[in-house]
């Protein structure tokens, strides 16, 4: 039968049906690792530690800028998008259907959502981390939407997201100043749930939203709260099966990438405001940074820990002007 | 249990996993056309035709640029990918696995293949015809591969690649002289069925490969060639259930679509040698042109049928020149 009614249901997009048998040529946290399987199990493992399991703080740490975000393609998308009274995409790179959020449209104005790119993009960092064998044991996102959404479809793509429960963090949260209409209607740890996403209702985070806002924040000051942040969370004692010891991913803001490459050295690097002023430049949608804790207790940058993305192109439009001359040259 | 073997099996990597209730805001062919639904079934049946099928020289014509290329953007891919004897992708956005075409790897050096990002592109597309109403009843593609590869994956995010057989056409291939080293080694309508290809194996195409390498072309006859072919595929008669006549695809190059706009008109305009010096920077990857046959037989592009497809960014890699710095500027 022909399916070519509105609205019939769709196959999946799928991007590659074959790849089981392949891998990428990167390294994993065994070829990193600087220190022996048998050893490291040895002394992380305690009497109350089920076996084959290590309690221990965070052996790595991988930070994630979010994906491509709709608002910076498409601005006055929620507008433009529910001319007809309901949301309709009017790009093929934007979502067929938004996250079914139980709350209006207008707050995903100051809370938007990833774009069609973006959901591969997170899913492709998803299949790095499982080819590459670096999946989280635990997962922390800020707690704007887009961070959500990136950390759940690279959790989806590897396969793996009924087995790590999203924690999010408002402290991960960018820069308050950025946002001068006030606090964005973020979404609830139980409204995400009613949405499908895999997250931590019983997670107590740092901070919430509302103590963020509480009071100004300079951008130093900003800084300051983000480090302390993902140098406290990777301190966090967690279990896993890893014998090299609990992966954490931190999924944020460019910033976020940013600050934790001064975090996570011998001396921190704070970030001034110029740094900041765009800082989306200098790390692209999805770009990651995995850091590993040498048993020096001392952070490493691990460059080749997941492969890059690199592709190209802003648009499928023809040129017209181009296309439609009347004369040969 | 966790799934972080090398090689393990992947899920599906799915772009949007409810894509069921909406669509976009998109003429279809019903909104453009110009002939109504009755007369058009009255004029066009024909004795022999089952009922409810017509049949009937193509009512619109889509014309389709395949998918980012790999060898674009990764130059050297060949050599880069096999340095342990077996391909390995060495970027998120390389394929994971390569079509499995029983041939040497060699042949993909004048013949490429998709990246990742192509093929989502070219299911993006596919997304497009299906909620637009606008499939094709016969899709034609260039010898390329990576034209094969696009019209196969657009069908198939349709859900609708076991209803069509991809005719494959040399005629369609684009100017022989931007490849100075002769004929690429296509793969044959029996190896690309073989790799699960839907390709029309009976299908007699119009100029064999050999013939089109059987004497240097100039590129105004590359010119003359396309626009003949493209002209010529859109009068042949075939069959269909949409009461508007048959909708065709042509999947090939740049210069493809610039020389399609060019045909369908009223008077013809040719591409000249300049003008396909850099065509791809006016006619991006999967950059369609979809054109109506009018009441008076007069071919019309038709701008909205298909959504366009807008993204951004080219690389996830960090800049690290920023990201290292030492102190605060």
């Amino acid at each position: 039968m022909r399916r070519s009614d509105r609205g019939s249901p769709m196959h999946d997009i799928i991007v590659s049906p074959k790849c089981v048998a392949s891998s990428y040529g990167f390294a994993t946290l065994e070829d990193t690792t600087d220190v022996p399987r048998t050893a490291r199990s040895a002394t992380s493992c305690t009497a109350s530690t089920p076996p084959g399991t290590i309690r221990n703080a965070a052996r790595r740490v991988i930070v994630m800028r979010h994906g491509e975000r709709l608002d910076d393609l498409f601005p006055g998308w929620i507008e433009k998008s529910c001319l007809s009274g309901v949301y309709r995409a009017y790009d093929l790179n934007m979502p067929l259907v938004l996250p079914q959020l139980d709350r209006p449209m207008a707050h995903f104005d100051a809370d938007t959502v990833l774009t069609e790119m973006g959901t591969v993009l997170a899913q492709m960092v998803g299949r790095g981390l499982l080819i590459n064998k670096t999946l989280p044991d635990v997962v922390y996102t800020s707690p704007a939407l887009r961070c959500v959404q990136t950390a759940s479809f690279a959790l989806k793509a590897a396969g793996y997201d009924d087995q790590v429960k999203i924690r999010v963090e408002p402290a991960l949260f960018e820069n308050t100043t950025l946002y001068p209409e006030g606090q964005p209607k973020f979404a609830t740890p139980a409204q995400l749930a009613a949405a499908d996403f895999n997250v931590d209702a019983n997670y107590k985070p740092i901070m919430t939203a509302d103590k963020l806002w509480s009071r100004p924040e300079s951008i130093e000051e900003y800084g300051d709260r983000l480090q302390k942040t993902l140098l406290q969370l990777a301190e966090n004692i967690e279990t896993t099966t890893n014998p090299y010891g609990p992966i954490i991913m931190i999924v944020g803001h460019a910033s976020t990438v940013d600050l934790a490459i001064g975090a996570f050295r011998e001396q921190i690097r704070r970030s001034s405001a110029a740094d900041l002023l765009n800082i989306g430049i200098f790390y692209p949608f999805c770009a990651t940074a995995v850091f590993d804790r040498s048993i020096t207790q001392q952070w490493k940058y691990c460059e080749n820990a997941l492969p890059p993305i690199t592709y190209r192109n802003f648009t499928s439009k023809i040129n017209s002007r181009f296309a439609f001359r009347t004369s040969v040259k």
